[in-house]
């Protein structure tokens, strides 16, 4: 298989996808795409890089899933902004080793393709260019998303007001919890639906609530948001650095993932789900939005003013203790 | 150093960039960057990857230059649309061993967003955004940029029409001699300017046509253009493909650099000229174009009836023969 072999693979496939944006002028197959700008509009762009043996480990994730978590990542940072997710970009460093043969061949990259395209199905997302090179070692994938939204609709992470409210979407830590699950020799099973499974489920193939923020970014109500990649502290602590406030959490509000514990909750990452600030009025307003989306939606804390001494404070049994993120950091091994 | 000190680093340097575009609502730090959309215009995407052993040998090139190249890959992609280069957002898979310390530390990474940042900066180009990981082994370097142009202006490779001729810009073959001249254990001397040394620079240190093909674009003059990445045979046999036409190229008429021969000018690559193909009776308008931007423009040939039986001929002495491309493949070593 040539590398044109390869991208006319990618094309076919991808033009199974029976939905053909407008504003699309060109995708994949020249020296870049086309898009059609349009006044009232914002443009969203992120991307996220994924590596062999840093960020996963091919023999604990099926192919289709790594695919679908390729695209379900960077997904998650244009919902956290309120935008519509769009169109993908997807780069490819491919093992030159097994580029002709063996477990990394035609049958692996239809199956990743497969898990790919399926999510950007589901959301409308349309893959509109990318690039591949052979890699000496490991795989890396670059996963690229352009979103959308209304001028002025976009939620940065900078805007919080002291006084808000901290709302959390989902359970936490259960990503982190089935990392160590796979890190300890346990292994996905289809045709199981425990804790355990849902944790491995949930680090390997995560679902960004796409439609929630969206919806949040139109509705307004939320004054700053970001994705919990990172683990809720290091997250909620950038959040609070930009926007110069502090933030105290109440532990026992914390939706903690049955497979996981409050530690994991506070600290694991890679939840991917939406953590923002609001005023407490608005709450049942956006319980309902939550239930309209069926997602959990966990009020968890509150904005204070900022405190040179600790950005976040964790209240427990009443008693309220500085808290020191402890994320992830990509250049620690 | 950890993963949020490198990226404050960047954003640093970044700052010195006194250029501010308008229509950039939000740079880096957030889970997207954000851009302000207009009617009448159009979006262009492309995105490079660029992996250590396979696309370049630290021991080789420049860390500068090295940075200076990531960005500039993907600015020929903008030209060869006709557009202009605006945002560029980039990703780097770091060598963990080298994180903290040796030659890609902290020095190595202030030359390269030196490089990065120089060209940027000359092309009124801003990095919005990218993203960063640990790499167990190699470095690999994902470029994207983003471009635009007047609605309708944008020149695809697909445009080609019987009859027209086709042009290249500079000199061929000069950044295959000087690969060659690396692998034979040649090095960059900065102090000298021979045929030797222009032959490496031309290899690891390219100018696009950045203006002259933003331009062409404006002008309306080219049917069908891309960038002599891959090598004038293979890359003028996708124009071909994508146009449905066959083209004829005149070997005495082809631009080889002084250090290259025949064979380099056409199965090279990496020469970021442009290639484009135009109506014979425009080529004064074209030369003067040229001429505007200081660029060499040489007609080399012109478009023919699609053959099923070969897509390009190459004419030598008089004689026309079949030519095959040699480019090259990402998937062979």
């Amino acid at each position: 298989m040539s590398e044109f072999d390869f991208i006319e693979r990618i094309r076919v496939r991808i033009a199974r996808n029976a939905f053909k944006p407008t504003d699309l002028l060109l995708g994949i197959g020249d020296d870049a795409a086309i898009l059609r700008e349009q006044s009232g509009r914002e443009l969203l762009i992120t991307t996220d890089l994924l590596v062999e043996d840093v960020d996963f480990k091919l023999d604990y994730i099926p192919p289709a899933w790594l695919g679908h978590k390729a695209l379900a990542v960077s997904l998650s940072d244009i919902a956290a902004m309120g935008g519509t997710p769009r169109f993908s970009l997807l780069t490819l460093a491919i093992p030159l080793a097994s580029a002709e043969c063996g477990v990394r061949s035609a049958e692996f990259w239809d199956a990743f393709l497969d898990g790919y395209c399926a999510l950007a199905e589901a959301h409308q997302v349309t893959l509109i260019g990318g690039d591949i090179s052979g890699m000496p070692e490991q795989l890396a994938i670059d996963s690229m998303v352009l979103g959308q939204c209304e001028s002025g609709k976009s939620i940065r992470r900078s805007g919080a007001q002291v006084g808000d409210a901290v709302f959390v979407t989902g359970e936490l830590g259960a990503s982190a919890a089935g990392l160590q699950l796979l890190l300890n020799g346990e292994r996905v099973d289809e045709t199981l639906a425990d804790a355990k499974q849902q944790a491995m489920r949930a680090h390997l193939r995560p679902e960004p609530p796409v439609a929630f923020g969206q919806a949040l970014g139109q509705s307004g109500l939320a004054h700053a948001m970001l994705d919990v990649s990172d683990g809720l502290a290091q997250d909620l602590a950038h959040l609070c650095t930009a926007s110069q406030v502090s933030a105290t959490l109440i532990a026992e509000a914390i939706p903690v993932a049955e497979s996981a514990s409050l530690q994991l909750a506070l600290h694991g990452g890679e939840d991917f789900e939406l953590l923002f600030t609001a005023e407490a009025k608005n709450e049942a307003a956006l319980q309902r939005l939550a239930e309209l989306h069926q997602m959990q939606l966990t009020r968890i804390g509150g904005v204070t003013l900022r405190s040179d001494a600790q950005a976040l404070t964790l209240k427990q049994n009443g008693i309220a203790q500085p808290l020191t993120p402890q994320g992830f950091d990509h250049f620690r091994r």
